[in-house]
């Protein structure tokens, strides 16, 4: 018997790649999906790429977006990264509608495959503030695929919702994650090595060390 | 006082054509939002960027999508595009979750440019059977974006939802919308006429001769 087909948004952050063993886990046929939208580097796509590569995913779509539309982020403007771990509310690293507009080519390519799951890495717990990471969006964008299309009915899985970057590890190491191939540095240096201070680094790093795990990634050395 | 922006999916339709001028008539500042997604000709885009020059847009945007995830439709691929006025249920014409996806890039957009209302052409009377163009889509998408995004609140304006062809077309000359700017057809010949037989003219041409109007368009003339 054929295995049901899954959709998996991957980053090629850790969290997504967490997302890819689990829906291999669960016996999905596996079909990844990874965005190209003017992002600082491209150390995290060479992540994506290699951890579809590690699970001989059937296929891996590098969608090429124009970044006009997501103008105004750290992420992807020369707007500086902050350092320094503070800061309330929805940080500069937010991206306009992002998982929306990814959710929604992940949703098109799904039908067009006739999977009717998507796998999405998202995470309410250590969210940072961003709002299309809590359960009120998953659950929206749900809704809005079961009215949006002909196929379904569609299921957004997101598996790491409601767990802690520690959960998050943890579950990771079980699934047998290969976390070298992950990246999560918002701003690394040229020689590839992570900074160790931005907050999607202090996230990864307080992650691994209350889940009691040495986190491969390289940083740049601190004085 | 600074006028509300508003972004308006325009793809040089008649219906996205009678969004812009309606989105005008309201007051709106406008932000013309357009997309290149291996649709089979460019003639739609050219009236589209006509209509926005008519009008004169703030800025329009014309958002270069990878064909690929929207593979398998008559619109995009080389799939014919039927001429016989039958069929039941989604036609081979549907793209997969085309208004999804453009509305979730005019969304983006849309925060970035701090505007909060979003216009779009959907029609649910003549939509030939498009899951995305029924009001359950629109109100759905409504709720997605505020809950996705960190502006808002939003609205998604469906003027010409609950409105007739013939009542597109009424409203459009009511609001001096001229429709020599706007295409229709699905399957143009090298020329540049409208063939006068796929859905898409069927359904123009229907519209203008219930309103009593004469179509403007060029058509192939048929035996």
């Amino acid at each position: 018997m054929l295995s049901a087909r899954a959709v998996v948004l991957l980053s090629g952050g850790m969290d997504s790649a967490v997302c890819l063993y689990q829906a291999k886990a669960q016996g999905f046929s596996l079909y990844a999906i990874s965005f190209r939208y003017g992002q600082r580097h491209s150390l995290e796509l060479e992540c994506a790429t290699a951890l579809a590569a590690a699970l001989a995913v059937q296929r891996h779509l590098i969608f090429d977006l124009s970044a006009e539309a997501f103008a105004g982020s750290a992420l992807t403007d020369a707007i500086p990264v902050p350092k320094d771990g503070s800061g309330v509310g929805v940080p500069v690293t937010y991206v306009p509608a992002r998982n929306t507009v990814f959710l929604s080519l992940a949703l098109a390519w799904a039908e067009t495959l006739a999977a009717r799951d998507l796998f999405i890495g998202v995470n309410a717990v250590d969210f940072s503030g961003y709002p299309d990471c809590r359960p009120a969006f998953v659950s929206a964008f749900e809704s809005l695929a079961n009215v949006a299309t002909q196929g379904g009915p569609y299921r957004i899985h997101a598996p790491l919702l409601h767990l802690s970057k520690a959960d998050i590890v943890r579950l990771g190491v079980e699934l047998g994650v290969d976390f070298r191939r992950t990246w999560s540095c918002y701003d690394p240096d040229r020689q590839g090595l992570a900074c160790g201070a931005c907050a999607a680094c202090r996230l990864r790093l307080e992650g691994f060390a209350a889940a009691g795990y040495a986190d491969p990634a390289s940083y740049l050395p601190h004085p």
